[in-house]
């Protein structure tokens, strides 16, 4: 049998973590009114199949019990084709603009690597229109992202935006018509640097110069349309260019007028893999750890959904979780000792007094306090031994012989009496 | 092609009920101190096959692209073989007894039908210990299980339970050996009824009086171990027998000390079709629909997980959280018309007074208003119109020419100044 690896499983004290992080996530998508969607897990093959990329690898479903025969269903890849097909099926039980946010498990059967899993959780948010997506949505999704983002317990993230168009045009002004080739060359930037997309272009036929240009138009940075202008300035042309250049300049224009504007910049060597983005595009990765890769991502599809002769174009943004839980273990950012969501243990006095503590418990929880109840009723210096082992900061003491409750705070050493029905665990 | 079905998807206003739930039933674990697991969504074939059990129809996941084979993973039926199998391989890294909660999919090939999905979530809570698992985790389950499914918006749930022991025990005593076969026809009882029971226990090759007496049996109501007494006043005995009622007695009585007392109640048809059950068995019923079938269920089961020589002995519910839905979309309990969880809606002068709108929704938002900025600058009877057609309680009216803003509040018609820094929606 193949042993199963690239599908996390994280240890208590690790899903606490991730599970917080999904909750942030889920908050922040629904402060801006975006409602759930779950899609079903599985794809017909042909659907999954017929968006092009190569790049990732299927998993194939089929019912053992049926005759053997090849699987016609797939385990969705991502979060976004199956939501444009859900759009397109449910088109009209919808009330467009239709904002979804969607946290679910994908599955690619890639070679395991750091932050690179088989099954994956990601946090999408994507809005899709009939007709016509105003390009204000493309801008309002990136500082969704960005404070999505930015209210998570984790290294600094910074986004890059580029404009599909921008890289297109620019290429077919420079006279490279092969221009997914060179999207692929130029996507690998931050990993074989400007001599190796320089080499790799030249490879695909292109001349010295075309390379170079290439290359060249990566190097600008810009957080606004006047930076912008910058691209002009190396003399290529073409109304492709032009008009991804006009969007890009838009989308940055209006995420300055926001909070997350320093959060926001262009990078003109973003492409994003997947083949269906048609403008906008952008991936976040850790400030100041750029290297291990993008965190998030997002991007405008015109042509991805459709309802007969109607677009529904769409734009949307993905966090990695596990990617994000990946990269804060690598960086030794998950050494929580917190194994239970619990703040408060009761002890048991002995085995007779377990049901008064069961119902201190019950008042505890009564009022929203998560509380276990001690399994033993071994001498207290254990109990507490126990409580601290799972990461637990409070004990609680049942009252004995009419005497009052008292709650100890395991980190400080006090102890003081207490009221089951009104007490709270500090926070923090 | 084969088209997909059983693979359930909600609509936004029904997706906002099943989230809900969710978010219901995981607050219920968490208050008594279970911990957030997830395990991967595959399973080797063999540890899924080895339960015995042919009822469940398993799912094969294979790699597209890897050569073709015959299917080595498979896509697991429940949560409660994921989780056995991860304390096994983790037990070092675990505190026992390991209390954990799972809210996940699961997959099962059978053909669809009302509340019986080929893809659906559950909601698992599960406590295992080293050794010996004491039985008071048995009764702490049930009251927890009927704690969480009381806090639902949902049709009143009765608890039924029993154990295997006494069924076993009690056919044991009768002479009846195939215990398995006479387990899998009384657990047929509310589908077929007593005279269906009869006749399948005589097609087995027991007497009339054996199959009388095995449908007796299932006649006996009780709340305590003192009702559990009519037992043995059908003076069929066995040691199996006298420790299963002994075990339920000790469950029924301590469930009675707790404030689910009236939820729970012995139904000694109860089996439970999986064959990993030792001891308690349960399952709930809409009291009122108790025909639909369970709508979740739990059970004992002291051999499904080891750690080599040592035994790793189980207890645990689960929550059928899309049987729930379907039951309750069923009996037309889903009728919602939010669609969105946004709890107000910032009308939009003009686009030239949009970036107004959006900085009072940030100001909402900044203290937790889930908001929404109106997409249209329509008239202000469509951008309400559109509100309301979401399920929006409120629109908010940024004010204009030094005017202070105001909030109407849809259902009353009343409209009043209000503060974007501090407003709240009413509650309810």
């Amino acid at each position: 049998m193949a042993r199963i690896t690239g599908f996390p499983e994280w240890l208590p004290q690790q899903e606490l973590i991730q599970q917080d992080l999904i909750a942030r996530v889920r908050e922040a998508f629904e402060l801006h009114g975006f409602a759930p969607l779950q899609t079903r897990s599985v794809e017909l093959l042909e659907d999954l199949l017929s968006q092009g990329d190569t790049d990732k690898e299927i998993y194939g479903v089929t019912r053992l019990a049926g005759e053997p025969a090849p699987a016609e269903w797939g385990l969705h890849y991502d979060l976004t084709v199956p939501f444009a097909r859900f759009v397109s099926e449910s088109r009209s039980k919808l009330t467009f603009p239709f904002r979804r946010y969607q946290i679910q498990q994908a599955w690619r059967g890639e070679r395991p690597q750091l932050g690179r899993f088989r099954e994956f959780i990601q946090a999408d948010a994507d809005v899709i229109d009939e007709g016509v997506l105003d390009l204000r949505h493309d801008a309002d999704l990136l500082s969704l992202l960005a404070r999505a983002t930015s209210d998570l317990p984790v290294p600094t993230i910074r986004l890059l935006v580029n404009n599909r168009k921008v890289l297109q045009g620019f290429y077919l002004g420079l006279g490279i018509s092969d221009v997914v080739g060179a999207l692929r060359a130029v996507d690998k930037l931050p990993k074989i640097g400007d001599q190796g997309v320089k080499e790799q272009l030249i490879e695909l036929g292109h001349s010295t110069g075309q390379a170079e240009a290439s290359v060249g138009l990566t190097k600008i940075a810009a957080s606004d349309s006047v930076g912008l202008e910058a691209v002009r300035d190396l003399g290529v042309e073409h109304p492709l260019l032009d008009e991804g250049l006009t969007e890009l300049g838009f989308v940055l224009d209006r995420v300055q007028t926001t909070a997350q504007r320093d959060t926001v910049v262009a990078a003109l060597h973003i492409a994003r893999g997947f083949d269906y983005y048609t403008g906008t595009v952008a991936e976040g990765v850790f400030a100041d750890h750029p290297d291990l890769g993008s965190v998030c991502s997002g991007g405008r599809y015109d042509t991805l959904a459709s309802g007969g002769s109607t677009p529904l174009p769409g734009v949307g943004v993905s966090i990695g979780i596990s990617r994000i839980m990946a990269f804060c273990d690598h960086l030794e950012l998950l050494k929580s000792e917190r194994r239970t969501p619990a703040e408060v243990m009761v002890i048991v006095h002995s085995e007779a007094e377990r049901n008064e503590a069961d119902v201190v418990a019950d008042r505890l929880r009564g009022h929203g306090v998560k509380t276990l109840v001690s399994d033993s009723t071994a001498a207290y210096g254990k109990q507490i031994k126990r409580a601290d082992r799972l990461g637990i900061r409070y004990v609680w003491f049942p009252g004995q012989n009419s005497q009052p409750d008292e709650v100890r705070d395991i980190r400080s050493g006090t102890q003081a009496a207490a009221d089951a029905d009104v007490w709270r665990p500090a926070t923090g």
